[in-house]
């Protein structure tokens, strides 16, 4: 698998297409502007359909514009920096948190990966508990929360409990515990049918998923998948104090 | 931009096929095995052959297979965990980095994103220091980092260095700086040229994009552009010491 081949392969005609669009949405466009229609846009540069669509896929895919049904393209705002690892751990849910729990319920079945980082065996009970994330009245992250039932044993109870106030009451008890470490992975997904409907995009629409596991008592007690829109956001990661001087 | 509209688009075919052909490969196929051409395929799931490569594709862009000029469409092995965030604030280049200086130019043309960090003004000579991250001989990522000729005066004789020497020369005069913090934003991007090269994949592929900015003197004193393959990597973002215990 050496780069020899690759070599040989010249720069494909849509990606030089995407550099001139690309520095046409800077010297010519507003944020929120529709672009003129495909036919024109072909003819303007001189290019197939096939190759300005193309283009236009990979600048959508950059974030550089938005596709709608019904509206066409727009030139879309800059990403919206959105802070993933707070600079004390903390649990879901404690002061400061940003995202909105929707609802919980509990289930024996749990992603495999999820499983395997819990280390539940299959039939387990699991609390799923299901947030969002939201900008300016914009979705920008839906999060399923994991915790095993055996971790917040006094949840029991919360089946009589609906919506917000049953996630709520799941996320208090996962308080209480001291917290002792967290890690995260950030890697690139499409998203899941449901997921898709929450973040206001297609299924299969590109997304950015981040995966945190909670340590409490020397071992995972609970795992958020959290998926971000990848058009929309830029995952931020704050580590210093000194750097958060700076942004200020 | 309500859901409304969304809600009423069925979950595109292609989609199922994608979860069908996903259980498929877990139960019947091993990692690095050829998958049959796309005719055979078509017919035993009983789908066009446009819908079924929508499938592949999907497929690909999750990491699930490979599609190789010349070999075919193979499984892919997991996604590799690759740490970006250490315990330590540590310059690039410091004992334990995982990176291969390649060469470093000194330039007076950035990217415009990367000048507002820096705050250069046109003209600024910078230093630009190319590295590259390989596991078991893959390629997994290329960064260029910037760092503006003011800040390591004693550079100004790397001219006569070429490759690999003068970017080491670079990354040990910043190294002899204090560093006081750095942070990271990661987000969605799309091979360029160059890059795709270095990383073995073609222009456009869909890449991970690390920003990494190091703090120094109350200033951003260098920014570091990771671009990571995608499709094979996984980035691990660690923070505490519990978390290491539990993943060795």
């Amino acid at each position: 698998m050496g780069t020899t081949q690759l070599e040989t392969v010249p720069e494909p005609k849509y990606w030089h297409l995407k550099t001139v669009l690309s520095e046409a949405l800077d010297s010519e466009f507003t944020v929120g502007e529709i672009l003129p229609n495909e036919r024109d846009l072909a003819a303007r540069f001189g290019v197939a359909r096939a190759t300005l669509r193309q283009a236009l896929e990979q600048l959508e895919l950059e974030g550089r514009l938005q596709r709608r049904r019904g509206v066409g393209t727009t030139v879309a705002p800059p990403r919206v920096g959105v802070a993933v690892a707070p600079a004390r751990h903390t649990w879901p849910g404690a002061a400061g948190d940003d995202w909105q729990p929707v609802d919980a319920v509990e289930s024996d079945t749990v992603p495999a990966a999820v499983a395997r980082l819990l280390e539940t065996a299959a039939g387990d009970r699991v609390h799923i508990v299901r947030r969002s994330r939201v900008t300016q009245g914009r979705p920008l992250a839906a999060e399923l929360l994991y915790v095993p039932a055996a971790v917040v044993p006094g949840c029991q109870e919360t089946g009589v409990l609906n919506g917000p106030a049953r996630a709520h009451a799941v996320l208090q008890e996962l308080q209480s515990l001291e917290l002792e470490g967290q890690d995260r992975t950030v890697e690139l997904g499409s998203a899941r049918a449901e997921d898709a409907k929450q973040l206001d995009r297609l299924p299969g629409a590109p997304v950015l998923v981040v995966t945190t596991r909670y340590v409490s008592g020397g071992r995972t007690t609970a795992v958020a998948v959290s998926t971000y829109r990848a058009d929309t956001c830029r995952l931020t990661f704050g580590e210093s104090d000194a750097v958060a001087l700076l942004a200020g």
